[in-house]
């Protein structure tokens, strides 16, 4: 006889994630600290504390979770992460929360200070990018003129957008890439000049497809093109609502973060393809391979033939990109290009040279371009940058010296701010002393992060 | 009167200094503890106690004095710092230290862990790129042949080197960069196929030359030339000792450091320029510029003269390698590729793609080459490795699943070891369980790196 008596135990359980669901935060953190075991317990249907606190829009509970080290990769008896149910239920901070903290509870087997991984804009990770089927060309055929598979277009390296409102929160309308099938890209692809890639298929399989014959047809796959002719002069492709963002900046940096993610990849790589036709070894006329992955000389006598070479990969440009720090801990240097708008400041930055180490082309970028002297430098995160195929690594560093040179080739002006001016910018205040970069640069989140870490000291 | 009675302060300070010239690393430690101002404090002629015990040879007060934050920029009256001091008295285990350890005393402005920035083979700094100079051609010119300049040469990418000990305290003798001047290189620049970059001047400027008529004679320049036929068929640079490297792995990872880190400068961009003659945009000749950091093409209607491209620059190809530690904290996971030497695993590695964050490109080459899953990611350190011109990019990471699938056309095989294994490997204890790579790599020291930390736990 089945009993129905609760054991302690399971009475326990019931009350965390009633405390959860409820949005109780001091319960939720005071029955952690006495049964730390609690905290990835589930119930029903294999709901969760951080589930139930998702679900419910409880942001606090979910950060106080996150913070014990919950584990959020479990996921419900319906496939479902905390993730995917607040995206569900529209809560986009906690979506966000979720998506950013990267991390289960294994952050304490790493020596490192344990801060939880930033993701950048342009670096959400919505692909899976299946570079073990690039050479596979039968299925990438198959794969092309499936019903389920998405185009994304280009023109000149201007990628089309639809208006659509901006999920990321902000009150400003954004863009949205359009998504075209195979009819209405077909006809394209024959033209010369048009250029195909694969970019991968989206990672969240759809299983309640009705029971598909092909396994490929559960998949959903992505391809880009870019055209040098305007496609938009072909009927089947003129849709009153999409443009091409021509330039692509600023417009590029008001696209959700899957459509952000997606346009890093395609963007980089089709602009690679726009610059690289020939072999840089021996001049010939190239053919494109491996999904767009790779450009193979046509001369059979080529060097680039024999062995492996970069000449035939893309190209991604590594970039130091920092946040100075003055040696009283308490202003940071920004400097200004006169192309940038007026009053604006943002980081130093420049390409890493070859034959040099990170720490090091940060110290001898920040010399150049201020005369500043740096000696510790610490990475913080990267950002890819599809302008045209950047890696932005971002680190914060500490001078050693405060007088400031420019070289005017470089940089207009550079400054010592102190971290109250930088304050009253972020909580926009009145007169602010500059203004900031974008949020969606590392800039802006490099000096965001220094502001909070130093603002818990 | 000047009283002849030392102040109770300048007594601790002279009892200090002494402990500290003596190698007494005891009394050293404690009276740190007590009155931790004392650790910059100077005696005569402006000598710390870090200056005491790097001239004295006592490596372990050197080490502590480091770890308690001594700030290591501070000169003596001489203008000697203390790495100064190690390298003319001879203990280079001690300048290497202080080498090694890059910052003063301005760590805790950082809110990562403090750990100290590790040198790895290949990124010493020896010279001053000096990049604002590469425009001035008339500057270089006059440099090229002074006297004083020192020529670096290869022949198809193979340096010229002799036989020489070893500077980094191994017992194996090692290689020293041939190093020419003017008069064994002008002939050679005449001849097509000849390739010559400029490398920048030596940092520590010779202070003790008298007085000089101009300021560049008192800077030692480096050029470094690249030919494409065998320049030892002239007489004049016809040496019994000194020959090609040929193939330069494995012989180019016995250099001292200084050569090391100017030889990783010089290969990188010499490689591009053997790769990268033609225009990749249009296919025309190109023509090097600005110190052969710059190729541009000689075809006056091409694209890449209009605006700023990469196709003109010199490429660095971001590369990821990683340790990945598994969940239980206790094993880490190393594969091999089938032309490694039989019995050795390394870390796993790959090339950073188009769009790719570098915690992203760790995750999926991962997952790629093992089948292991793997959550938090953390930056450690950084490599130039110029075979032709990567930057290795090296992390931890930690595994969220454990079995292994390998990928068969990237490793032969992934294993997972245990602590203990990788210990006895590093302590060369009998029957290893596998081979590391060399201490140059930094997939060396991402291991080493990995126990040092765990043992301290
Ligand atoms: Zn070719
Ligand atoms: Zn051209």
């Amino acid at each position: 006889m089945a009993s129905v008596q609760m054991s302690p135990k399971d009475e326990m359980v019931e009350r965390f994630l009633d405390a959860a669901a409820r949005g109780d935060v001091a319960k939720v953190s005071t029955m952690i600290v006495h049964s730390s075991s609690l905290i990835n317990e589930s119930g029903d249907n294999g709901w969760t504390a951080l589930m139930l606190g998702a679900r419910n829009g409880h942001f606090e509970v979910v950060k106080t979770l996150l913070s014990k080290g919950c584990d959020k990769s479990l996921v419900n008896k319906s496939g479902e992460t905390s993730y995917d149910i607040a995206k569900f239920w529209g809560y986009k901070h906690i979506a966000g929360l979720l998506a950013n903290s990267k991390s289960g509870n294994s952050h304490h087997l790493l020596p490192g200070s344990g801060t939880e991984e930033h993701e950048n804009y342009f670096s959400r990770e919505f692909l899976n990018r299946m570079s073990e089927k690039r050479t596979d060309s039968r299925w990438l055929e198959a794969l092309q003129s499936s019903l389920a598979t998405i185009y994304i277009l280009f023109f000149n390296l201007n990628p089309l957008v639809t208006s659509g409102s901006d999920e990321m929160g902000d009150s400003k309308p954004g863009y949205k890439l359009c998504r075209l099938g195979w009819g209405s890209v077909k006809e394209l692809l024959t033209k010369p000049g048009t250029t195909l890639i694969f970019l991968g298929v989206e990672k969240q399989v759809k299983l309640n497809s009705p029971s598909p014959a092909k396994d490929e047809d559960r998949l959903t796959a992505w391809f880009a093109l870019n055209t040098e002719d305007n496609p938009l002069e072909d009927p089947k492709l003129q849709n009153p609502s999409s443009f091409f963002l021509k330039p692509p900046m600023p417009g590029i940096l008001k696209l959700n973060s899957d459509d952000a993610g997606v346009i890093a990849q395609a963007r980089s790589v089709l602009a690679w393809h726009n610059r690289y036709s020939f072999c840089p070894t021996c001049g010939s006329r190239t053919k494109v391979e491996e999904g767009g992955y790779k450009r193979t000389c046509l001369n059979e006598e080529c060097r680039s033939l024999q062995g492996i070479h970069n000449t035939c990969y893309p190209r991604v440009d590594p970039v130091v990109i920092m946040l100075v720090i003055h040696p009283d801990g308490n202003q940071c240097l920004l400097g200004r290009k006169k192309v940038f708008p007026a009053g604006m400041f943002s980081c130093l930055a420049g390409f890493i040279e070859p034959g040099e180490a990170i720490e090091d082309a940060v110290r001898r970028e920040v010399e150049e371009e201020s005369g500043v002297k740096v000696g510790p430098v610490q990475y913080v995160s990267s950002q890819p940058w599809p302008m045209p195929s950047s890696l932005m690594i971002g680190c914060l560093a500490v001078a050693v010296s405060t007088d400031i040179k420019v070289d005017e080739n470089e940089i207009e002006e550079a400054r010592w701010f102190t971290r109250q001016q930088v304050l009253d910018v972020l909580v926009k205040n009145s007169k602010p002393a500059f203004i900031m970069p974008p949020r969606q640069a590392i800039a802006h989140q490099l000096i965001k992060y220094w502001i909070g870490v130093n603002a818990n000291l």
